[in-house]
């Protein structure tokens, strides 16, 4: 959690952290400044709040992280602009230096952001070339750099963000698997009281309304994917395409706050009826789905869990990552990911490596599946769940798990 | 336009360009696989046309680009991860070098992107580490790189998408007028037919309505700011204030087709009535708004738009940033943007530098304004505008200007 920070920092010898000024949208940032938003700096040095240095036009909205702001024109960036008009290079390093004198950042500094990365390539070259005496620049480490440490586990106040946005997402789910079951089939395919088919692209307007209705938004897009799709994990299905009985849909639904926390959860759905076989893999993909489940305590590395996953379905007779790398049938992906600010983030649950190792206040999916393009079929089933103050393992997502929709219109 | 790549590439002496594998919407991504939408890498020669590598999920997404789409696994991934499993660089290292071997990449490459800036870093000091006889890693000029320039211009089927976005939220913001004027007023504030205050939060959930019966996203959050906040240029504005009579509001709207181009217009309205300093002054943004439409012809270099702009209104007693650096009274931003993928980009309008001038082709916001947070106004208007094929200006922008808003209701 964040008020580790600090202890991850001085593990590293990191003395200071920089995020660069971009206006893209930035998880780090957001993190920092406590969930204000606003297209400029941040700098935190090892033991101190973060200080944000904001465009005068969003001082206001950098206010509302309660920590000091500074404006851009408080270190003279226009006075600087207007000195050096041939050498903007040159004034922005002078900008730097003032910055980092006003706020004691010295030594070593990492630089974390979600922004332009040839632009911020020139920055470092531009930093170590003009500051070079008093900073030194290091990058992250490629696991478990302190941000990713530091996502690895969740304060009270992330939690009671993530519980609401996976009771928002939740509803959204279920009222979306009751509005599809009050249409009625025309031979094949699901139709409306207008004897018009029910599209994909009719249920995405209807997710997107409930979507909206809940205020949640959805920057990632969803998946509602059926058929050969649906065994495609990041295909996210045809407009055009109607609800076809006997396929299966996966829907996989991963909105946010406005700006702020994600959830992520997954069902797989069949209409009217589901194959024999299909039937068989989804429940194949349910029973570990659980057993994962009664596998994540305090403590267990997190390959561990993957690997119990790819030897169960490897027993079943699927095709896993674990033995055949790059696979695009049976079980094709990784069991799960952290959530918070970022739709991923750490834990990870590589096939190997020791990682990542679950946490009190750890948040993560679990997401088992089967895939089988030729087949023309698709499963994976999804909660985030969450490992609480007494080590337990409670699932954030609330939405039940049945396979079939009946039609009742 | 993208034709013009291979031209800029040469004149920097950059032999390819690489998009490094990521999450993020990445508008240079986008770009160069023709809208297509995948979290993989892009490498393009010059001369030749862009190769996408995409993880094995997104392939079937990569190929909807019309060009040559290779898998993550093609070049080993999974099994370069297995052998390599304390030793995440080095397959990293091997995996790039593959690549580059498969596509023909050496020489002096430069790496763009929108993502983790850290993780970027680190993976150019893999890259310089381990390939440094191969490739030469160059950073971009910090303006006018090869992607700045090619914005600069929109090719035809960029401005069919571009009309078709403007047509799309001009509708909305009209709606939007419209729908304010069958309100009616109570004393000083706007109400609905039950009596109940209109607030900002009412027009917003109505704006995001309309934008979702367009098809339209508004992945950066609209303005519509009220009083001081319409003062504040990227205030948002206050989601319980009520709309009051006689204050500016200032109502700017930036949406974009789902991942795609986006437009960016701005109108400044008065409820019921307008005071006579607001009055003058909006009057006076209108006017340097047309004098500065009249000078956009082909070939004027953008900074002299601005300075006029500033020189207009200082003569007028209006401190701007051309002379008061920094200062958040009068006219304190710059004029106007190129927007396409990015709602930001080239070309820009700054105070001095011959860096951007205008040319066939090139698409731009123009927005004059006047704040005075202590007043507690401030007025901004906005089109969206296109040189086109005859060098003649066109508004893609289609609604009225005018400040009050009559009440009906």
């Amino acid at each position: 959690m964040k008020a580790d920070l600090d202890r991850f920092m001085e593990a590293d010898g990191i003395d200071a952290i920089v995020i660069l000024p971009h206006e893209n949208e930035d998880p780090y940032r957001t993190y920092l400044a406590n969930g204000a938003h606003f297209g400029g700096m941040v700098v935190k040095k090892r033991g101190e709040q973060p200080v944000l240095i904001a465009n005068g036009m969003e001082v206001d909205e950098a206010a509302k992280s309660g920590l000091t702001v500074y404006s851009w024109e408080d270190f003279g960036l226009g006075e600087l602009l207007r000195e050096h008009k041939d050498d903007r290079d040159g004034a922005m390093a002078e900008w730097f230096r003032r910055i980092f004198e006003k706020t004691g950042v010295q030594g070593s500094i990492t630089i974390y952001g979600v922004g332009d990365i040839n632009a911020a390539y020139r920055t470092i070259l531009l930093l170590t070339e003009h500051l070079g005496e008093q900073i030194t620049i290091v990058p992250a480490k490629i696991r478990n750099n302190i941000f990713n440490k530091a996502y690895e586990t969740k304060d009270t106040d992330e939690i009671v963000r993530l519980r609401d946005v996976a009771r928002r997402t939740s509803a959204v789910m279920r009222a979306t698997r009751e509005w599809i079951s009050t249409h009625r089939a025309a031979g094949e395919v699901v139709v409306t009281a207008e004897a018009a088919p029910l599209t994909i692209g009719d249920v995405k307007r209807y997710v997107r309304m409930q979507l909206f209705a809940q205020g949640l938004e959805d920057p990632e897009g969803m998946i509602f994917a059926q058929g050969r799709d649906a065994a495609v994990p990041h295909s996210k299905g045809e407009d055009d395409q109607p609800l076809t009985l006997g396929q299966t849909i996966v829907f996989d639904l991963f909105p946010r706050e406005p700006g702020g926390y994600f959830h992520d959860m997954t069902r797989t759905w069949c209409i009217g009826h589901a194959p024999d076989e299909v039937q068989a893999d989804f429940d194949a993909v349910l029973e570990v789905y659980q057993r994962s489940a009664e596998m994540c305590k305090v403590g267990v590395v997190t390959s561990t869990v993957q690997r119990m996953v790819c030897e169960f379905f490897e027993e079943k007779g699927h095709p896993t990552v674990l033995n055949t790398p790059g696979t695009s049938e049976g079980y094709v992906h990784s069991l799960a990911h952290g959530l918070g600010l970022n739709v991923h983030e750490a834990p990870y649950f590589p096939n190997y490596s020791e990682d990542y190792r679950l946490q009190k206040g750890s948040v993560f999916t679990l997401e088992p599946g089967l895939y089988y393009p030729d087949k023309g079929y698709g499963i994976r089933i999804e909660d985030t769940v969450f490992l609480n103050e007494s080590g337990a393992l409670e699932t954030l997502t609330d939405c039940p798990y049945d396979l079939v929709i009946e039609l009742n219109g």
